[in-house]
């Protein structure tokens, strides 16, 4: 096998790319654990250090350059570290994002709007989750953005390297003080501003949206309703198959060309096998341009895996420019450029023109950085090591990636060595419910939409049929991950303006529900 | 104010009464905590060290020589000490008791019947609750009593001592973590068996029917319906009135004399007197034949204060033989006794006789011993402490009780003082539903009985009205405290016998719509 596309590194100083939003790194952590944990099986090594999310030493400088295009109030709130003991630990400071300016206010019982923040700064979610404040005023609604412990400015411990020193300070970081942190939270300011009536409707995505839906299941007096967007509640212990993931991924190239497909699986082996000669790893180091030379093949299949499955989720129908500028429909570009190299390209060539669509559709980028760390998101990395433990394989049948199998056992011993800490993998299932958790939802649950894109690989551990009559599924064939909870624009199809128009609907016959059980009157009726 | 009634104390040796049920005992820690709390104000001193909840030294030596009446497995389950957080603790073994004898097993999805240990040794309260032993065969049912946490022998840091040392050791004894622990055993224990299939059916009285209650509310997925019996679950902040509960054990006096209710309403003053006049705390205690000299008139008016509210929850229509052989409607032989003396009985001597009629209605009792802890249930008093904060108080108007105000803030000191811990009194009703509980049931939850006698003090902060048509409130006029769960006697009144009943057809309609619709068949239909 030759090296035949040795490209030297470009040598212009990095290139500023047009504001990506740096949202999708915040849904992409998801994924990103995932593949990490996938991966640790053939890696071996190192999984959980930020790696893989990030691809471009340029982005943390965009990132952190993004205004905010919504208005709120900033504030906090002093949150019990372990809500379900009464240890004498360090209370922390939450943050949470406020605004009352279109709210009906208690006398009027105004709704309450309260995204469920997931893991990663809440001002990033707040700047992405248009859908939330573009429908308030219609509702006359407060809306509230609190932010997940552990991440952004809600650090235990006074700071985040405090915070994350070792198992022992992490150890609060768990789903369940997460939702209760929510419930005190809208207890508390609720009572402070004689708000108890007022209705609180409960967004998020992703893992935001897994909380959503879970606190409708544990804590049903606090909220009337929940849109949980792209939550894959079901990705646990053995609801779904663990090939359910890297399949949907894999469709997603297949469905646009076959031989693109097969390109990318056969790929594997060339690049393992140009990694084992000597000087292999430079080869593949220029090759990809990679800034730093590479320390093992793993690091570049990763990071072209990474790109893989967010192409998958970010498969969306017209040009977006979240995480990295895309074209619309990606998946079709990138196969488009795969497939066009003339006969003589090797794979590794088509690999990389094809990888280019993601990490350089500007063309703007120098080299690649695989160890940017620019937002500090490792901490799902912990929660990937202790409850949020999704079981992940890929096989040769029905995937284009590496065969891998799920491996309690080494995952275990990746855990202990990279953070101390046993992983519970079946604590979540035992906490929110497993093969029981539809049935369970159906008898005792009331008021969840959960929204999907068929195209996002997450949808398969996700809710697809309705539940009940009041717990429904909305699904899009052509969405990707969480595109509803975004901000309307002009080139949304129709497809996604009629689920949004679903969505108010339900929302609405909440409401109304409510105010008629309670004889309440809203301004927004 | 003179004290006739100055018996001197006899000698004879302590006399064995006939086995009273330690039963009683832990169905009473919960309303003893609410004197000890209740009380507080007025003592401003230690309160929770038991000088309640027992009153005999005879008592400890009867309550360990009983033998269960039941057969089954003791089991230990290795749980840990916080579910929802990964802090490195010690795990503990938390104790069983299991019965799989007239069991369908999982092939023919033969349900489980779980109850939810309270506050005391889970062998107790598997010897006193007949109800669940006698209604399995004909369920093809496993019976289940797992102990709770830092009850019995499921002590955390391995002995009762170590678990009991202080506030850091003592903080993870709470009622969320009780659920888990449940949750996680019987989900294990059914992994175990495979037996994933079968249903769970759930039950508790006072304190394990507030756990049962809210098992059905957290962990929906886990079990198919509850029967929680002399649950107060809306004890909490002011769901209701604090006045409720010495409302309703002065009724129980007043509806049998009112002479009597006034001749104890007057006590106070008389006992209060006594005391402040020279070795007037000497004269309290030959009067009422305490064994020791009274430290306080508190300590004297506390034990009396316990002794009626005992009554009332006891205040069953048959001879029963629980804490104290006591005779059929016990408040009426109390109030015979008081108001039957002749004209010139003093207050005093009145008081000791109604009292007799609970302490010593044998005859064998020599002296009594207020600072008897034989079966060392301080827990609830940490628990009181903390999370179950239920406000009580006692007004001049409905209450032959002395007269107090409930004071959040006297309670913390007295929590921080005695344990070193601050309650968090809003706590429960931020988890489980406050004001919205109800309305949250109604809308979420399904399968709950709610079983109450009304001459219960505990029923006024229970639910007696059906909330849906799964969820039904079985109330009866002449019962008290949780006699439904009891063992089957000859002398069991036709009102009980339906209450039981309704309780049976109840729990059989759950299965029969739990197998109809797993399509599941099971023996004993």
């Amino acid at each position: 096998m030759v090296l035949e596309f040795a490209v030297s590194p470009k040598t212009k100083p990095p290139a500023k790319m047009s504001t990506p939003s740096p949202f999708l790194y915040s849904i992409l952590i998801l994924i990103v654990s995932f593949l990490c944990q996938a991966s640790a099986i053939q890696l071996n090594g190192a999984r959980y250090l930020g790696n893989f999310w990030s691809s471009s030493r340029t982005l943390s400088l965009l990132a952190k350059s993004r205004a905010p295009k919504y208005q709120y109030e900033t504030k906090y709130f002093q949150q019990k570290l372990d809500h379900f003991s009464f240890a004498a630990l360090p209370s922390f400071s939450q943050r949470y994002l406020i605004n009352t300016q279109h709210w009906d206010g208690p006398s009027r019982s105004g709704p309450i709007f309260l995204y469920c923040g997931n893991e990663g700064d809440i001002e990033w979610f707040a700047a992405n989750t248009g859908f939330v404040w573009e429908i308030a005023p219609r509702f006359g609604a407060m809306v509230i953005f609190p932010e997940h412990r552990y991440y952004g400015e809600s650090m235990p411990y006074g700071s985040k390297e405090e915070a994350y020193k070792n198992a022992t300070t992490l150890s609060y970081l768990t789903a369940e003080q997460a939702l209760a942190d929510y419930a005190l939270l809208i207890t508390e300011l609720k009572r402070n501003l004689s708000a108890q009536a007022c209705p609180v409707v409960l967004f998020g995505g992703s893992y935001g949206g897994m909380l959503a839906a879970w606190m409708r299941l544990k804590y049903p007096h606090i909220s009337i309703g929940a849109l949980a967007s792209s939550a894959p509640v079901l990705q646990f212990e053995d609801l779904v198959p663990p090939e359910t993931f890297y399949s949907i991924v894999s469709n997603g190239f297949r469905r646009e060309s076959m031989s693109c497909f097969n390109t990318i699986k056969e790929s594997w082996d060339v690049i393992n096998k140009v990694g084992q000669i000597n000087s292999g790893l430079a080869q593949l180091t220029k090759t990809f341009h990679i800034c730093r030379e590479l320390e093992s093949v793993d690091s570049l299949s990763n990071w072209l895996e990474s790109a893989y499955s967010y192409l998958a989720m970010v498969n969306y129908p017209y040009p977006t420019d979240f995480l990295m500028p895309l074209p619309g429909s990606p998946i079709k570009e990138v196969c488009r450029k795969i497939d066009s190299l003339p006969d003589g390209a090797s794979v590794l060539q088509r690999i990389f023109e094809g990888i280019s669509i993601y990490y350089n559709y500007t063309g703007k980028v120098d080299c690649f950085d695989l160890n940017d760390d620019p937002h500090g998101m490792s901490g799902w990395d912990w929660q990937a090591c202790t409850e949020m433990i999704m079981p992940m394989a890929s096989n040769r049948t029905t995937s284009m990636f590496p065969e891998f199998y799920y491996d309690p056992k080494s995952n275990e011993e990746q855990c202990l060595k990279d953070f101390h800490v046993k992983p519970r993998p079946t604590w979540i299932t035992t906490e929110f419910g497993g093969h029981e958790f539809k049935s369970a939802l159906k008898a005792f649950g009331s008021n969840i939409i959960f929204s999907n894109g068929l195209l996002d690989p997450w949808s398969g551990g996700s809710v697809l049929e309705d539940v009940s009559e009041t717990i429904v599924a909305l699904t899009t064939k052509k969405g990707a991950h969480h595109l509803d909870l975004r901000a309307a624009t002009a080139e949304d199809p129709d497809w996604l303006l009629d689920q949004r128009s679903s969505e108010i609907k339900l929302i609405r016959g909440w409401l109304d529900e409510h105010y008629d059980e309670k004889k309440a009157i809203s301004a927004y009726r």
